[in-house]
């Protein structure tokens, strides 16, 4: 979806037009009321749930989540996933041509939020006629999106869920952050941001951050579990090679991380991230920037999550509670870190499968008198 | 300390000759029996306590804990500090002539161990004329040091004081240590560890892997409590310089790092630590491994260290129980992490000094009767 008129940025700066890739599951109704928006993290994309034609292994990033008679059930709800603005997979972002200059934005792509997402998905769903959703819902970034929608819409969403969540990254959040930053922008390959016009990707760099990336989404024990010591010879081989499986596994996910991943993306989105907090413009009060929600919520956290831990989902929980808000709170005991929210679970499907049931029950609610027995 | 004796090495490598850089503080008695060592952690050295005539800020890196009336107290004890071999302040390390070569070691220097640094410690007590140490006491990998040479050289140590340390590192340490690697390992200035010869440094890898290692360093409370989400300026500066002061402080300290550490030695040292495992050879049974030690342990852990955790070293406090030998464990309640060894705390200092009020009261215990009365 094309849109040329420009749009205002939280930095001040604007993008003149821009474009969102997005795709939908399901149907929307006649009333359009059962539109529901999944909003991404920080290396996903639209693409939230089935499989491309002839494409194997080309699963939407949260497919277990989303489909036909799946806890966010498409035989039931209008589900669109967007690109947001920035990333690599379609929409608008560094890669492509500033209209003012001709040549790829690189590094002058303006430095979006998680508000200007926000707004740029208000703008889609005017286009398909979505006045209100039924819900959003989103995962790490992806729930700070639902939650921002709440705060910025109040009255175009039914329903918000923040799954393993945070309302704000803690210092020690923004540091691992940064330190992925500086392998990107330290890498000769990175040519401050241009490096598309050198046939060059700072791939050391981007390794690099998603190493660091990927030990922050994993929890201690699960590591443990799944590598421990492990070695992948039978001794020490006393070098810089690979001694221990975990160094295996990581090595590949940043060398697999940086064949498909734009470096100015993960530069902006981890801005995004850091740059997320409320609360901020309310002197730090989550309650006073609560306070004009009106949407119906669910909080899930993850006990082994360190990156965004439960007590930062319990922060928002108590922020809605005593905005006298309707939330309700899941803490689940699973062992897999932050990771743990695209994952199967038995008793996390179940908690969003009961909330998707509800949310369904109150459209039916809706729904003319007239029309339900017609049905 | 020049030893023109070869060493042989855990891998199988050997050292033909080496130099040994070490300090000492307090006097050795008479009958040799009142030396303690102090062993270093990554980027520490031989230069424990006291500061050097003229030189201000240089302070030894345990000056708080080493010196006339400190809790290792020089009045009473004679304290070395031993730069390790592989280092990068003076002991023959990976800077230095390779003499087969005639060039700098540089990725060739072997990869030693926890190990093969008690053995090469071991020769310099042999050197001093010292039988047995009254105490060995380390914090961190130094930590290690101090728990290997109770197995290693039980006859020759009386105590073992094991700080903020841990019988062998997680998956999660591993792998930070690897990212950190993998930084200056891919860093094109690295040069195959053959960077001296082309004149430069790989500083962007080694100020990686330095700001890697700080996050893991400090308690994400130590963190928010220091830093939190303080910005640098008024306000965001949508851009990637400097937003928050948690980012201007790590970076400064990988800056700070980079110009004076050798990356060859960080690459070394980091193996050291992922290698050591004393229960390896023992099918994974520390009880086993420690069976043969006879020294006394004093074992401390802090609260908040999340790198090398309060449990690792209540395992190694079980297995010295299992194994009924005398240990004193304090967990201190301190709020730096893993830091935390290294600064003033009330408790901590205060066990450390009563566990050497006990050393030294043994000390005198051995003291032949004749001539504590002559005194």
């Amino acid at each position: 979806m094309h849109f040329s008129e420009p749009l205002p940025l939280q930095s001040g700066a604007a993008l003149s037009d821009y474009t969102l890739v997005y795709e939908t599951y399901g149907a929307l109704n006649a009333d359009c009321s059962n539109a529901v928006l999944v909003c991404h993290a920080l290396n996903a994309s639209h693409h939230v749930a089935g499989s491309y034609e002839g494409k194997p292994k080309s699963d939407g990033w949260w497919n277990n989540m989303v489909g036909p008679g799946k806890p966010l059930d498409t035989d039931r709800f209008f589900v669109i996933g967007v690109n947001n603005l920035g990333s690599c997979f379609g929409s608008t972002g560094p890669m492509h041509n500033n209209p003012a200059t001709g040549k790829p934005y690189g590094a002058s792509f303006p430095v979006v939020t998680v508000e200007d997402w926000v707004h740029a998905q208000a703008r889609l769903a005017d286009r398909l006629g979505i006045k209100k959703f039924a819900a959003v819902m989103g995962g790490s970034l992806g729930g700070m999106q639902a939650l921002a929608w709440s705060m910025l819409y109040p009255t175009r969403i039914a329903h918000s869920l923040v799954i393993a969540s945070t309302p704000k990254l803690s210092a020690q959040n923004i540091a691992f952050n940064d330190v992925a930053r500086q392998a990107i922008l330290t890498d000769p390959d990175y040519h401050d941001g241009d490096f598309y016009a050198h046939g060059v990707v700072p791939k050391r760099g981007l390794r690099v951050a998603r190493m660091i990336g990927h030990i922050t989404y994993l929890s201690d024990d699960d590591m443990a579990e799944k590598f421990g010591r492990d070695l992948r010879n039978a001794d020490y081989q006393f070098g810089y090679g690979i001694d221990f499986e975990i160094e295996s596994y990581l090595r590949y996910q940043g060398d697999k991380f940086s064949e498909y991943f734009d470096a100015n993306t993960y530069l902006l989105i981890t801005k995004a991230l850091d740059y997320f907090d409320p609360a901020r413009t309310h002197n730090g009060d989550l309650d006073a920037a609560l306070t004009n929600t009106q949407a119906e919520f669910l909080v899930v956290s993850f006990t082994t999550d360190w990156r965004f831990a439960p007590e930062r989902s319990r922060e928002i929980v108590q922020a809605l509670v005593n905005n006298q808000r309707r939330v309700t709170y899941a803490e689940i005991d699973a062992p897999h870190g932050h990771d743990a929210f695209l994952l199967d679970d038995a008793r996390y499907m179940s908690v969003v499968r009961a909330y998707y049931d509800k949310v369904w029950r109150q459209l039916g609610e809706r729904v003319p008198a007239a029309q339900r027995e017609a049905a």
